[in-house]
């Protein structure tokens, strides 16, 4: 991962000429150039080193001393997750946070171990797989201890089980998206969660942030997928019953599920797995305005007709990514004028996937078809559709560029129900957009919804805006807690699936109520009595 | 309800003459003969009431003198709930444990208000729904306290709003299954959720206990069928965000889904509705062995072509089934023929029913049987499959008709995965039935199929015995404790949708494990922190 942005160079395409002159007269400003060279990542002044020598000998014994690094590279390395804010401070050459040691573990013994050694000596413990969290997640904050470490648990990658005829494989947390999926894809299986992070991001950080990824629509959520888990906490173990279902009390899974590190690690978890697709088809359509369109996904959704992957991108969302992907083209001045024929020059963009048996894709998407028809959707074509599974995982590398170009941007989620959809969207939009505004950045602010559920869905916005030079970070708090206000006041939820984290932390206690955060800090003070686990996260301070 | 049995004498048929021969050749004992006349409800002691002068007073204020009742057929009523060994204490005209009033709340404020009296004078409180626990979960167990009452939550059975666009119905507790399918119906909706009990159970009740209907294989548990939940405890309300998907930490819904009223009261709900089913077609078929069958019904689910109703009965089920059953027309004769033919005489019996819009229905039944049929299934016909649906909730009827005439009879269920389907199956009857046998009083045990999912199944079994007289509970329990000891060994849960209530405590440890218990315990003493909610259900005593 580069140090100051997502992902690795090979995968990074620049800015064309044609996409900057368009965010430049979008946003009203000139983008600035990008930096001539970039230093090093031995440019980033990290905070002293704090780790005392009793534990640093404790931690030594617990996973062997090659195991515990405190080098720059380290520390920097999981200094930090990858939202807009965590870049600001990467790039600005300074963190007010970073571990002071990075701690690997090969098996649940040793973070066992590693967990007995922070709680007798002081340590605040951040369990760290890909750090590709969004929202403030994995800073190493010290809480009431005199240092903190990263648990990094990317030694621990083993299929523990796999059980192809019950379609469930039991992994440890540390394995990545695409190594997990190219070892369910030797035995003919796959997962199918793509979070936007999935090319760096694990199974235990999926779980403990209650991932949703961008097939969820059709596969399910994280929190659908997990059967069973395993969770060390200082306290010992909490392991749950590994079976299809039980009505035997609450369920100690939903509680690990979405813990985020503050009541212990996940050292296993047993997934549903299906049948690897044979089949894939990607598509675009139009449909007349983003109401029309939402109305008609709720129907798609409450008759079980709906994609796996669904995306219908607002009036604004549209736009821009039709001028980005704009080649100016014959085809293109065709496409436009049969939609304009259809009367939906000004339409909302669609797109849709289906991945299965080649029987199955067919009859969903035929069906798919015929209602969204039905409902005056106007086919595109798979081309945008392929584009846009191509691209799937990309959107991290065009923020780089933009911020390289002194641009803002960032996005946020919610979910509500298809009563509250129009209104949050409108208010949500509106709150974020005042915001720049009232900053003197006046932006531009798209969504689209991302998710469907029968009840409601989620909405996913990005905004971008010319940076605020100097205050930066100032600039985004402003629209974050409009945004949050916002989707607190409609009655939403603050995250869909990006998690809680330190930055969407303020509005938990209205999320959960008084009494629910009460709940969860018993819980959090009988596993973790020394609240050494992952300090500052989740659970506003009291 | 019947004191001494279940539902209403105008719903109960007797036993035919033909079924009664027919357990005593399977017994190898002659059934007794009913009980020439009963005794009324006066005829069964109660425990002295002893709820004192102070609380009384406070009930008095909290819900208003008229809503406090402590006559002897109101104790009597909420005094038990509907296990066979509940059954066999009213019959024996004592009992034990009895409320010490009957309180019945209005609304949320007046829950509260009685939590608070009770908490101050030293009172447990029993929530109570329809009262038709089957694993003791209502018995009013006074834990450390003076004095029991149960919360009748009955006047509480408001539908507080209903979305249709998003379907979803916001519900209190103590709406019963018909009633809240009347209301529901009206506006052209259904939940879909039909456990055996529900013409006597609650919403609250429901998911109070984490429990499944019989189409739950189709439309979902009703954990899944849980959108938000509000809960009443000593310490204050819990209220969990009216969405359709969070990531917002923790699932605290799931905490209080399946609490079984440890931590307090669930004062409302919001539900997943769906439009009422326009078409409906229940088939019986026949499969060559059970495990045959369990192999067909793991790739129709894992196919996504499951019915919405499911069960596979095993052979000994089967055989009582057709014998039950047995008009010995020319009819069946003919069908026994076409079985023989078809290498079938042996087979096993499966029910499947199918409900939704006419097409979906032709649509999913249709590439049901074309599966099933290629694994070796014979289609009977709808006969077997109506029968079955009108007879759905009679089962509880035939048990009182048994009891009467000296025959103990039960059930009980589990869950584990497609793997271990078959041992479970195996290791769970043989413990039932050596342990009857070791009382001497061999019996029959049969299971079937009840719920699919991908990764495992449902399963359900009946055992019938002649009773031990005079060590009928002694009898029940060695049953029951061999059943429990077996399914713990297997790796499956102790429950599948009875819940926990008294009877399963014991196997609590090994379901949640110690540490997970730890973590229960430190809930409830946040939210209950002088234990008056439900004494000694759920959570064995430390």
């Amino acid at each position: 991962m580069r140090w100051w942005g997502w992902g690795e160079d090979h995968d990074a395409s620049p800015l064309s000429a044609r996409a900057q002159e368009l965010v430049g007269a979008m946003l009203g400003v000139e983008p600035s150039a990008p930096p001539a060279e970039r230093g090093g990542p031995e440019s980033v002044a990290l905070p002293a080193p704090a780790l005392d020598a009793p534990a640093r000998t404790a931690l030594d014994k617990a996973v062997g001393a090659e195991h515990v690094l405190d080098d720059h590279a380290a520390r920097l390395r999981c200094a930090a997750g990858r939202s807009y804010p965590d870049l600001v401070r990467l790039r600005s050459g300074a963190l007010d946070h970073a571990p002071d040691a990075v701690v690997r573990p090969a098996d649940e013994a040793q973070v066992a171990a590693v967990l007995a050694a922070c709680a007798q000596s002081g340590v605040a413990v951040v369990p760290f797989g890909g750090g590709t969290s969004v929202v403030g997640g994995v800073d190493a904050v010290r809480g009431a201890h005199h240092a903190a470490i990263a648990l990094d648990l990317t030694r621990m990658d083993r299929v523990l089980d796999l059980d192809p005829k019950s379609l469930t494989a039991r992994v440890e947390p540390g394995l990545m998206g695409p190594e997990l999926e190219r070892r369910l894809g030797n035995a003919g299986l796959t997962l199918g969660h793509y979070p936007q992070s999935f090319e760096y991001s694990t199974v235990g950080g999926w779980v403990a942030t209650r991932s949703a990824g961008q097939a969820s629509t059709g596969v399910g959520r994280i929190d659908e997928l997990v059967q069973a888990v395993r969770c060390q906490t200082p306290a010992g173990v909490l392991d749950t019953r590994d079976v299809p279902a039980s009505a035997a009390g609450p369920s100690l899974r939903e509680l690990v599920v979405g813990s985020e590190g503050v009541l212990g690690v996940i050292t296993a978890a047993t997934l549903h797995v299906r049948d690897a697709p044979r089949a894939r088809r990607y598509e675009a359509w139009s449909v007349g305005t983003f109401a029309q369109g939402a109305e008609a996904m709720r129907r798609l959704e409450q008759a079980g007709a709906h994609p796996d992957v669904c995306r219908l991108s607002d009036e604004a969302e549209t736009q821009l990514t039709a001028a980005m992907g704009s080649s100016g083209g014959r085809a293109e001045r065709l496409g436009r004028a049969y939609l304009r024929l259809r009367g939906q020059e000004e339409g909302c963009l669609l797109i849709a996937g289906f991945e299965g048996s080649d029987d199955d894709v067919i009859r969903r998407r035929g069906r798919f078809a015929e209602m969204l028809r039905a409902a005056g959707g106007v086919f595109l074509g798979e081309r945008w559709g392929q584009a846009w599974r191509h691209g799937r995982f990309a959107a991290p590398y065009l923020r780089d560029e933009l911020m390289d170009r002194g641009v803002m941007v960032d996005t946020l989620e919610t979910a509500c129900s298809w009563s509250a959809l129009g209104a949050t969207h409108d208010a949500v939009g509106a709150a974020i957009g005042q915001a720049l505004a009232d900053r003197g950045t006046p932006g531009l602010v798209m969504c689209h919804v991302s998710h469907l559920y029968s009840s409601g869905a989620s909405l996913y916005f990005t905004f971008i805006a010319p940076q605020e030079r100097g205050a930066e970070l100032d600039q985004w708090r402003a629209a974050k807690t409009a945004a949050g206000d916002a989707i607190e006041a409609a009655g939403a939820t603050i995250t869909h699936h990006h998690a809680v984290g330190r930055d969407h932390a303020p509005w938990m206690p209205t999320e959960v109520g008084p009494l629910g955060l009460e709940a969860l800090r018993a819980l959090k003070t009988r596993l973790d009595p020394q609240a050494i686990m992952n300090p500052g996260k989740l659970l506003p301070d009291a």
